[in-house]
């Protein structure tokens, strides 16, 4: 069943325009009579919908009764992830989004290639947060999570909270990461996972995290660039939250 | 430690250009006395190794004797992956190398916006082996992943050893995929997974591998891109492996 974001959804007839319009209508080719599934992302409500006329570049919407959403990311799952170059980022904001996080904190690290100032800062927020949006309406997922973009390592430690089950993933890392996540997952904790930006991170920020009560953990032999970290990790969590997970 | 790939590795002294000498000399900046871990990218021997002398251009190293790789997967990993648009596949065959696939198998199927003749499909296959051994270099990995470009689904699908423990992955099927695969973890299986292209497989491609013997499984609520299921699974295999693994 498609899905669409619809803003302020309330039940009752309804024309569309813009990017959503454009998606029904021309993206999905839905045609008068043909349903799917509004949810307001803000919410994350949902609504049986059904389309009554539609052209290129606007469509008139007849919405049921508000319902909570079925979608919704059962788990609070947090991501900081250290500024990486060029559009590493984006791609990453669209895994996490995928693959379940509710919390992406972007931040500069000690080897991030790319600085930010106050204003370019609150741009990228902005961008992500769309990005966000973009990638939760496209993988039918009602709630996208909220991103940040706080300017210091230490500051995005401390945002996450201590009863969650917190991992900095570092390459040097003596222990593997399984064991004390399965332990999370099992008693149906809130998770939190830290990583790098290309170079990784310096031993110096990984003692931070620890200090502040972050397990190091090590994804293993082989060096993962810090675009498929998120996927891989989330995905270990998506896998096997379905068997483990306390839910 | 970095590793690098030497062709036809043989212990004494050697001089090095091209590739791999910039990657030591330019990229990490080695010099006179540093040291990095050889390996034969062939035969997956390695050996230690130490710059002798380097400029920009050309290396003189001196490799110890030879010893059996560290860096090598333990399980056999094959991927059966829907031909995708534009760069897709190269970016999922970069994936599936850092996460431990020993078999890629890309494979064009009903929904591939991307049709191939017999010319452009070797040219492809070429330009993903050498993405994949590009991709070991970089995690450090000894043994690159075979690249294979069958033209049929379900030629593909016979490829792969029915004593492997082999997945089908698919949004419309009803079994999640974690029991089947951590049971395949824990008796050591082989494994291996197929996945559709951007558009998803369709109901005959997935009743063909079912036919095969290949398990229907889901990857739960939220539709994936198919750029994202390669590293969300090896991710989860990588992971969990560590923990319930029979090694």
């Amino acid at each position: 069943m498609i899905r669409a974001p619809i803003p302020d959804l309330t039940s009752g007839e309804r024309r569309l325009e813009g990017t959503v319009a454009r998606y029904l209508g021309r993206v999905r080719r839905l045609q008068s009579g043909d349903a799917f599934v509004a949810f307001d992302p803000a919410t994350g409500r949902e609504a049986q919908a059904v389309i009554v006329w539609a052209n290129h570049d606007a469509v008139t919407v007849r919405f049921g009764p508000l319902r909570e959403g079925a979608a919704r990311v059962g788990q609070a799952l947090a991501w900081i992830q250290g500024l990486a170059k060029g559009h590493k980022c984006d791609e990453i904001v669209r895994d996490l989004t995928e693959l379940g996080a509710t919390r992406i904190i972007v931040v500069p690290t000690a080897r991030s290639v790319v600085r930010l100032d106050a204003t370019r800062n609150s741009e990228r927020q902005a961008r992500w947060g769309r990005i966000a949006q973009e990638a939760a309406r496209q993988c039918g997922r009602s709630d996208p999570p909220t991103v940040e973009t706080p300017t210091r390592w230490t500051d995005a430690l401390t945002r996450v909270p201590g009863d969650a089950a917190r991992f900095c993933l570092w390459e040097e890392a003596a222990e593997p990461l399984a064991p004390a996540l399965l332990e999370g997952i099992a008693r149906g904790a809130a998770l939190a996972f830290a990583c790098g930006p290309e170079g990784g991170l310096e031993a110096t920020e990984a003692e931070q995290a620890r200090a502040a009560g972050w397990h190091l953990a090590s994804l293993g032999a082989f060096t993962l660039r810090t675009e498929t970290v998120a996927a891989a990790v989330l995905g270990a969590v998506r896998v096997w939250t379905d068997a483990f997970g306390s839910d």
